[in-house]
């Protein structure tokens, strides 16, 4: 059958990355990669993992933990959050939280709830490339979220319109934002939320990776700074999106989403449709882990990771050419490097994979529009030190090459 | 914030249901529930599970458990996935099979895949209410598949362009279907195919309950049918969804979809978008349960199922005003009664709720176009035989009565 004919007019907006397929080819052993936005596995509290399944299974709780179970999620764990949350200028409740499939599945909830085709969603450039596949699902266009940029809310409202719909939310990851490692300061949070009010729009603050920072100065989430200023939650449009991926362990897909209560009761009734809830057993077996490790676990990630970045810097400082620049993250999992305008990311990895076997992201696909083609992103969190400097040092003479070809 | 205002348009469709506003009374200890439609965690494998988590975290597999993994889902599971379809005559291979978190959650990818806001679905009246809250996120229209109505490819397609879309699928389950417990024979599958082929467009069959028969002559899947007509899979338009949700554990959330590759490729990239993948350890796990006891388990829940029906058939037999029909199942976990025409379920489950203590799911919200309420739905997955007789009895008082007062 002609299955094209049937499918619903969002499929034009769903393809293959082809970026990805590229990245097929990183199975290859001799392959140095820092591509990969995943977490060090050999980091993951494993043992204690393995503890909470063997305790689970020794009570009646095994049971629990394979029944079906409300779409809100395992209310001990969301307890847990409840008071996690407050610790860092977040006080809510229990019905403020929603249990998600990680923060992915939060970030097409929230293009559900918000977006119909031709509405406008507010995002950095570049962004995490995730939330764009998330959002393109619901047909939205895309304009720059940049409160420096001085342009109106009446501007974004009229670029909205002429497109169709109206601004629906403002998207944004503050704290060593995937795919750059920056972090935005108090002063540019505030202009985030100052935007979202005069535009009468949610707030989505994507904090996957807040707890991940190393030094620097910490900086509030955008949400308690709201709080702070409005009193409670319940008078707030900033919706915070929360993950155990990079702190506990991504293969069991919990994740969090904190809001007013309209919005979570809404989410709920989008759970509950969509996959009824999250796996009982592993919000069971993260609330024991977390309730267990989460302090000592995020300890030693930090002391890990931040001594890759540093090698990573020190190797980038050594290796590229005067006309590379890079970004120096305060935490997080990744650097930014921005080519030589004439040198296009992808075009890059593509000899890269041929001639030096090193493999990064190309930045092209982290840009709703797709324009910025000469910044690739570098993953450190699984980078041993020799493999950063071999690594490093194939990268730079790589650039060296195309630089000298173009 | 008016968060009405940012809402996009599919948020009218997606409603809180009354009924589980109602059964949220369930909770009080004296009352004899029929309403849920869970299977009796008793039956689970806990001890296959239990052992599967030990072995998994005894070994480097525990690391690769916590780990983000693929879209299409764990590969030894596929596998082992594609030999039990064969074994049913759907002979396919891996990259004919999706895992999903449950097959509510291919509903959900399918009603995404397929439905642009005013095209419509066939379903029949009624269907799985969880249906029409997936397929409700993509705002279509609904029209009822009922192939021995002698209505024509023609007039399905007229009625769908007059509402503004077209026919994009029909959606059944055929084997002793939620809410109504019956079973299409092969001519009435055959029905559905032919149907589905005269408008061109897919079938999603629904295999949810297919393990469970206990009685009565099998009959072949929808897939397995065309399949047997075309020669391959390729050719095939029926899109199959099963899950282990009724056969070994809901809580993992662990569900799978067959159909020609052009569709799981398309399934592969909505589920990335939405949610990366389905929890890397749950489907470790279900792999491990299923080669070791899936057989062994479905005989077990056969046999204590199909006594529970015996019993509650026997029990409505008794204690049944005339007036009252219903269902003789030949598997799956529901019987659905059909009341006297002025007999609203709602209606029935408030005053039940209240003078006999009784629970049961009204049968409205299963109906596309909530217009017939006089049937309600009985599950005996989780009744054990004194509370048939003793909940049975109180139900037939009930009716007694309201029928005395109408």
């Amino acid at each position: 059958m002609d299955w094209a004919q049937v499918f619903a007019s969002r499929q034009s907006r769903m393809k293959a990355s082809e970026i990805r397929e590229l990245l097929k080819l990183l199975d290859q052993p001799d392959i140095i990669s820092f591509a990969g936005g995943i977490p060090d596995p050999a980091l993951f509290p494993t043992d204690a993992f393995s503890e909470a399944f063997a305790d689970i299974f020794s009570t009646a709780e095994g049971q629990q933990a394979l029944q079906y179970s409300v779409s809100e999620g395992y209310k001990p764990l969301r307890e847990w959050l409840a008071q996690q949350m407050g610790e860092i200028g977040i006080p809510c409740d229990l019905d403020n939280i929603l249990i998600t499939s990680g923060s992915q599945q939060a970030l097409d909830y929230l293009g559900k709830l918000f977006l119909s085709p031709n509405d406008t969603a507010l995002v950095t450039w570049p962004t995490y490339m995730g939330a764009l596949g998330a959002f393109n699902a619901y047909e939205p266009h895309y304009d720059r979220l940049d409160p420096a940029s001085n342009r109106t809310a009446d501007d974004y409202r009229a670029t909205a319109e002429a497109k169709g719909g109206a601004v629906k939310f403002a998207y944004a990851s503050v704290d060593f934002a995937n795919p750059t490692g920056m972090t935005m300061d108090r002063r540019e949070r505030q202009g985030l939320l100052d935007l979202s009010e005069a535009l009468d729009i949610p707030f989505i603050e994507d904090a996957a990776y807040q707890s991940l920072r190393y030094d620097g100065e910490p900086q509030p989430s955008v949400l308690a700074m709201e709080i702070e200023k409005r009193g409670t939650i319940e008078d707030c449009r900033t919706i915070y999106c929360g993950s155990f991926s990079k702190t506990l362990a991504p293969g069991l897909r919990v994740g969090w989403v904190v809001a007013a209560k309209e919005v979570i009761q809404r989410l709920v009734l989008i759970k509950q449709a969509s996959d009824l809830h999250s796996a009982s057993l592993n919000q069971i077996a993260i609330n024991r882990v977390a309730r267990a490790t989460f302090g000592k676990q995020v300890d030693l990630i930090r002391k890990t990771y931040s001594a890759r970045r540093d090698h990573m810097l020190a190797a980038l400082e050594r290796e590229m050419p005067d006309n590379v620049s890079w970004t120096r993250p305060e935490g997080g999992m990744f650097i930014w490097v921005t080519l030589p305008q004439d040198i296009d990311g992808a075009d890059l990895l593509a000899e890269s994979l041929k001639t030096e076997k090193v493999a990064f992201v190309p930045g092209r696909a982290f840009y709703a529009d797709s324009a910025n083609g000469n910044g690739i992103r570098l993953s450190f969190s699984c980078a041993l030190p020799d493999k950063i400097d071999e690594g490093i040092g194939r990268l730079g003479r790589v650039i060296r090459q195309t630089s000298a070809q173009t």
